[in-house]
């Protein structure tokens, strides 16, 4: 299933994208795009419902985020070999993580907003992970048990904030509307092979970023298994998993977003987003 | 006014500590103690409930954390001089921040448990700042104005997670239990002076943390106004703000967490915490 939330922001109700690409609106049938719905049952169940008698959606309303109530929201840092090359870094010997503020989740197709003086505002395409089942010390062959689906996820970030303000990363990971969620949560089983997804991004229609989550440093499941011996992961819990090469602090020279630039990116299979990128308001 | 969460994990109810230190039950006033009670005008209304009309509670119920749907909790680092030399580090030139992840929250007196093969679980009393009302790009000056309060937090941290696994340090920050909060959160009205806080924890009955408040290196105001600068500062957010000096790490020899050990740790006016340490059941 295709699930996502549509209406105005905080407004959101559940719906889904059928077969034909159509929009049909959830919310006769669940509440919402939510921890209660994101565990195996509740999603089994949610499967059998006949779709064609769900009531099409009209127009193309703005989409949010795909789930609500999202309680942490951990990044993954350095997890494809090429981007850590572009950095300058060295290979992670185990996963590196972080906290994106939920204060930053956005929409899709939301405007992301350049921080007040920001000069290195950046983009990082990556695979999301959206947890189903709570999962604490969980074993990489069990790991994918406990995810509800997948998600593109855009973790933008000020590279001035990140690394050159004598802080922790957290610093340039969280600004409001760093952190752009869907278009779909994708439940699982509709993903074939999680470890083989192309991802893409975009900058003003010129390609910055390929990738194919088969070059991660670190598989879904590794990351599910490792971050559960640190923390309990619950429902709605969302993990960001790294971002493939050709971040514009890779580039020579480099290139930060600046007002008006507009961005594509997306993964196979797990839907497209597109944004401007604004100013913040004097 | 000293507002708390009594009752059992997950069903706590709102209360009050009157000036007699006696517990009474406002769930006949408010819904609970979240959000929508933080702001200043909620504050001023609830302040003009007679006490003495309100139910007395028998016995000496659990207490939770004071603040119900907190969605970011972070941590300010290497905030007291005499602190930041006893781990060895360099004095900040400006605020150091971590996140810890909300599901550490842990009622002031629930046990502290050591997470799996845990080596080097540590202490940490410090101030928690409550946020009442939205901020964004806050001055110094107005910043006390969008606080509801203060609370005793215990920031307890691993060590090796923190420093020793190639990660940021939230990896350390943010393990089940590792985040006690309370016993009250006492309202902004009812601190004299949020910079002169006598602070303390001692571990088996020993001292182990003496501070005070005025030690800090960037104040209430400062770390408030800063941290809206990168994220949007949301009512019911908590801010911890660093730790005086005294612990396990900056020990000769190092001295860290073992189960059976018991803190005891509190701030003058905010409130005392006691809690044991425990293992992870096997």
């Amino acid at each position: 299933m295709r699930l996502v939330r549509y209406g105005r922001p905080g407004k959101e109700k559940p719906g889904l994208f059928d077969d034909e690409g159509r929009l049909r609106d959830l919310s006769g049938v669940v509440q919402d795009i939510d921890a209660t719905l994101l565990g195996a049952r509740a999603l089994r169940k949610l499967a059998k419902v006949d779709v064609k008698t769900l009531p099409l959606v009209r127009g193309n309303p703005r989409l949010g985020v795909p789930v609500k109530g999202i309680g942490k929201f951990i990044g993954i840092g350095m997890n494809y070999a090429d981007h850590v090359a572009e950095t300058g870094a060295e290979l992670p010997t185990e996963p590196v993580f972080f906290t994106k503020a939920v204060s930053c989740l956005n929409g899709p197709d939301d405007p992301i907003r350049l921080p007040k003086g920001s000069r290195k505002t950046d983009w990082e395409v990556e695979l999301g992970v959206v947890i189903g089942t709570r999962a604490q010390y969980v074993s990489e062959d069990e790991a994918l048990d406990f995810v509800a689906g997948y998600c593109v996820v855009n973790d933008v970030t000020e590279r001035a904030y990140q690394f050159e303000m004598g802080s922790q990363w957290d610093k340039g990971k969280g600004c409001d509307t760093f952190g752009p969620v869907g278009p779909f949560l994708v439940t699982r089983d509709d993903v074939h092979d999680v470890q083989d997804l192309d991802l893409y991004l975009e900058l003003n229609g010129k390609r910055m970023q390929t990738g194919n989550t088969s070059s991660m440093i670190f598989s879904v499941a590794q990351i599910v298994s490792y971050v559960s011996r640190f923390m309990t992961l619950e429902p709605g819990d969302i993990i960001t998993t790294g971002t493939p090469p050709g971040v514009g602090l890779g580039r020579t020279p480099q290139r930060f977003l600046k007002k008006g630039d507009t961005l594509r990116l997306g993964i196979a299979g797990l839907g497209e987003q597109q944004a401007e990128v604004v100013a913040f308001p004097n």
